[in-house]
């Protein structure tokens, strides 16, 4: 690992928490459909990420979220209330850590780094889902894209971090699960280690990333 | 219709031409597996035209759909050579248009509008599909985000419509097969009809389109 790493950045939805766990309650309330919703749902809620930043027209990543969900159920032509949509929100602030997460994170502290979470979660999203997961004491800095109404992968969303943190670019290792968001890291000037925990194809972006591992364990690697 | 209609822009993959009709090639190639791969194409193709736009990374179209071709192969796990590559980019430039296209053009031409077609496709991708199609004498411009490099749903891209034909934004009424074109075709002050050729829900954007039809058929009752 490059010396000059002295700060772990940590992407959330996908990277430290399972998206795809809300599904056990779409299960629950549209018989079975679950999968389906939560697919199209996590489809749908990053390309409306994408096109209100190329269209500059922010609105926070909850409105996105619960926006994506309508449209989701709407496709599969599920009937729904906002009752129900209301509590399939309530569920992405308890979403299941990945099982290695608790460890990686508390080697990481004893070992004396920096560690922050950096999402296009709104903050009333990241901090009760960081809280209910135990693992706020762990974080020095919880940063949202909201603070600066840029989405991830813009050069100056990642911005913020180095503002919120006061590091250089060449500091920081930044971790993702997301291609997309590793590709745009990469782009800013970070180091980049994707998680690639669905072993999927790199992405033709042209900006490779510096590792790659099927877990958060393998930074452990590198310390 | 209101009045200060003059202009008809038309988006072109999707909306004129049937994108999935490469399907057909790739199944030839590839042993069946055509819709699959015309499917994750289309998906990444958009995906990497909105990420390179907010990255500041801009490609041409041209090599973000021959990259985003070359990522469905490899999540499909299919071994391909540059050339099988090369063969189903050409089949971009031999698209077929829909069934209606040919008459809704040339009816809206009799009746003294101006035509043009406006998409993120480079230069060398639209002018020999338009001129394949027999179409050509129909449009007064054709304009690609190439001129700007500024991708689609961007503010800045539909203005490059309005410098080449020389219009205000509420003289042009623009159609897109493409829910997220609409929005922002919408966002940026056009009258907009949405071709909802695959009977999708609309967009939760926030920007419904004025007008929606299920062909191009559509707007030849607005006349």
């Amino acid at each position: 690992m490059p010396p000059t790493i002295s700060t772990f950045v940590f992407d959330v939805y996908g990277t430290l928490f399972d998206v795809h766990s809300v599904k056990e309650k779409a299960d629950e309330l549209f018989d079975g459909k679950g999968t389906e919703i939560s697919e199209i749902w996590r489809r749908k809620q990053l390309e409306y990420s994408f096109l209100r930043q190329l269209m500059g027209n922010y609105e926070t990543f909850f409105e996105v979220t619960k926006d994506s969900l309508k449209y989701a159920l709407k496709q599969l032509a599920i009937p729904f209330s906002n009752k129900e949509v209301e509590s399939l929100m309530v569920q992405y602030t308890s979403l299941r850590a990945y099982d290695e997460v608790q460890n990686v994170l508390s080697t990481l502290k004893e070992n004396g780094r920096v560690l922050a979470v950096f999402s296009n979660g709104s903050r009333n999203m990241l901090e009760p889902l960081v809280e209910q997961a135990g693992m706020k004491e762990y974080f020095h800095h919880i940063i949202s894209v909201d603070d600066t109404k840029q989405y991830k992968p813009t050069p100056a969303s990642y911005t913020g971090v180095l503002k919120v943190i006061g590091v250089k670019r060449e500091e920081v290792l930044f971790m993702s699960s997301n291609g997309w968001d590793i590709s745009g890291a990469k782009n800013f000037g970070f180091h980049t280690a994707w998680i690639n925990r669905n072993h999927l194809p790199q992405e033709e972006l042209g900006l490779a990333p510096d590792y790659t591992f099927d877990s958060l364990d393998g930074i452990l690697d590198l310390l």
